[in-house]
């Protein structure tokens, strides 16, 4: 299958308006008046951010994502997007086939369209990249910056499943060290790191209420060092408060350390939850708010008052109000 | 050198308002008032777009080049482009250093800035990405589809050239086939392939006059067939009228079969120079502005007037009324 008949057959019945069926050099899009474009661009590669070899629309999903929950944290609603394939020589129509169906699945879920894109081919491990683009009302975007003193820290979701899904991706079967390990357990994971769920419906909560946001994707630790940083302001957080799914919770009551493994389930990445800041007078409207959209939100902490030193942003605690220092300040691809 | 460290060092000081420093997961560009947006992506990999281990500044310029070619073609300004980079393990912050330079010579010329992107390390050849976003005013983008019977067929710049500097970019140094080659046209021929020329300037004369127009990219006689299928039309193409350089006219004089070397420069790719349709009416306006912005404009034929068979939608002629046929119908990338 060739270039061209890929994207005629499969990926050209996918494409909104703005991408002209696909059939041309660019995407052509009035925008919406009154509205701020949010724009995200997200790569993977094949052995790096998904296992080698895998089926096309898990990929697919994956890809997009990652970038909607990009979007989300920035409280927008997702308009189109573009795709760029770098595929090894050996292309497979069924592979083709397959991230077709993925793409499809999501923007029949999140109600948008591929607009263009380009495919290539190169020796190596597949890479695969998509920009995004959403829009939210103008002046309403919600930045990383923008946290106060004294603000609540609210996470969305479980943290820590994707983490333990990627070992059982990876074969290094995890799950067999909980004595109680179920497969409904090694599911969870796996879904956690296959099918991370972004937060797009909790976009106007988002607007309203959150003075700074981002998605978890280099691990809770790191991204909370992230806002932190863009904030300029320093973050307690009580590690103990920290939400976490029942079957990870019966993964770590299993771990000979408590604080061995809770360190890795909170500096492990693509958990894709939103970390964000809330003022405290609006907690209980934001958590309420998003619990009636089935999505659980918990505060971990807040926002310091004091003045907040640059190598130490980040102040998580136990409940016993021990500091813990994490050696793993988060995951760098390079 | 590390992701963040790089980012931080060489990109970030390049980006526009929208990129918000580069600190966070997405950009929040307002759209002006009026005008559409033109969006591109166009991916590269080492090895097979650009040569291997070349130097950072030649590949981001080209990136660069490229996208804003197709943006060129719609008529439109450029406004801001986002970059995914997959790196092999050894990334070389001499590299990364000028590639940052290339970036910055673009945004200079072209008067746009970076506004996003991530950056991934996965072995294998480079894979680098750009999405290019540019404006019209709205309904005013020049699209594949339009063109009508009778319209002039024109080419900007000469045809062939890239050609020639990939074959000695990938040291088959054709160069030498001439007896008079030049280290001038060597220079020149490697210009083209490395430093296409992105027809901006060209916006207004495009918008105001061209019926279709796209960028010269798998080939002269592929990318003819592209605009021909997009506008349901056939194009007539005089090959003998095809524009070339002084140096791509000696080159083609010292060839044993005239027809096999022009075949050659007309199916090769990376010329990036702009094929449109303009009305016969409007066709002494369109060359003569553009000559007074410097871009030459040639004449290559004509859109026919019969009916269009969907397998013969390019009809090369050469000055004697001979038919020719291409057997390599353009570049697929797989």
């Amino acid at each position: 299958m060739g270039e061209f008949d890929f994207i005629a057959t499969y990926l050209a019945p996918l494409a909104g308006p703005p991408g002209l069926g696909l059939l041309d050099d660019a995407a052509i899009f009035s925008p919406p008046a009154g509205r701020d474009l949010v724009i995200t661009k997200d790569a993977m590669a094949e052995g790096v951010h998904f296992p080698m070899g895998h089926w096309g629309a898990d990929t697919a999903e994956k890809l997009l994502r990652v970038n909607l929950s990009d979007l989300a944290a920035k409280g927008a609603l997702p308009l189109g997007y573009f795709l760029s394939l770098s595929l090894p020589k050996a292309f497979d129509g069924r592979w083709g086939k397959g991230f077709a169906l993925g793409l499809k699945t999501l923007q029949d879920e999140f109600d948008f369209t591929v607009w263009g894109g380009d495919t290539t081919r190169a020796p190596g491990p597949m890479v695969i990249s998509a920009t995004v683009i959403g829009s939210v009302p103008s002046g309403t975007a919600v930045r990383r910056a923008g946290a106060k003193p004294g603000d609540a820290l609210l996470v969305t979701g479980t943290i820590g499943d994707a983490t333990l899904g990627l070992d059982i991706v990876l074969g290094q079967e995890t799950g067999r060290k909980v004595s109680a390990a179920t497969g409904e357990a090694i599911w969870h994971w796996e879904q956690a790191y296959y099918r991370p769920q972004p937060r797009i419906a909790l976009r106007r909560l988002l607007r309203a209420h959150a003075s700074a946001a981002l998605d978890v994707s280099d691990g809770l630790i790191a991204d909370a060092g992230h806002l932190a940083k863009a904030s300029d302001v320093a973050l307690e957080i009580d590690v103990d408060a920290v939400p976490l799914s029942t079957s990870t919770q019966m993964w770590l009551a299993a771990q000979d350390e408590r604080k061995v493994g809770l360190s890795r389930l909170l500096t492990g990445g693509d958990d894709y939850e939103i970390l964000c800041t809330v003022s405290q007078a609006s907690v209980d409207t934001f958590i309420s708010g998003a619990a009636r959209l089935g999505i659980p939100v918990t505060q971990i902490g807040h926002v310091g008052h004091g003045s907040a030193s640059a190598d130490r942003r980040v102040r998580p605690r136990d409940s016993s109000g021990l500091v813990w220092d994490f050696e793993v300040a988060g995951y760098q691809h390079f």
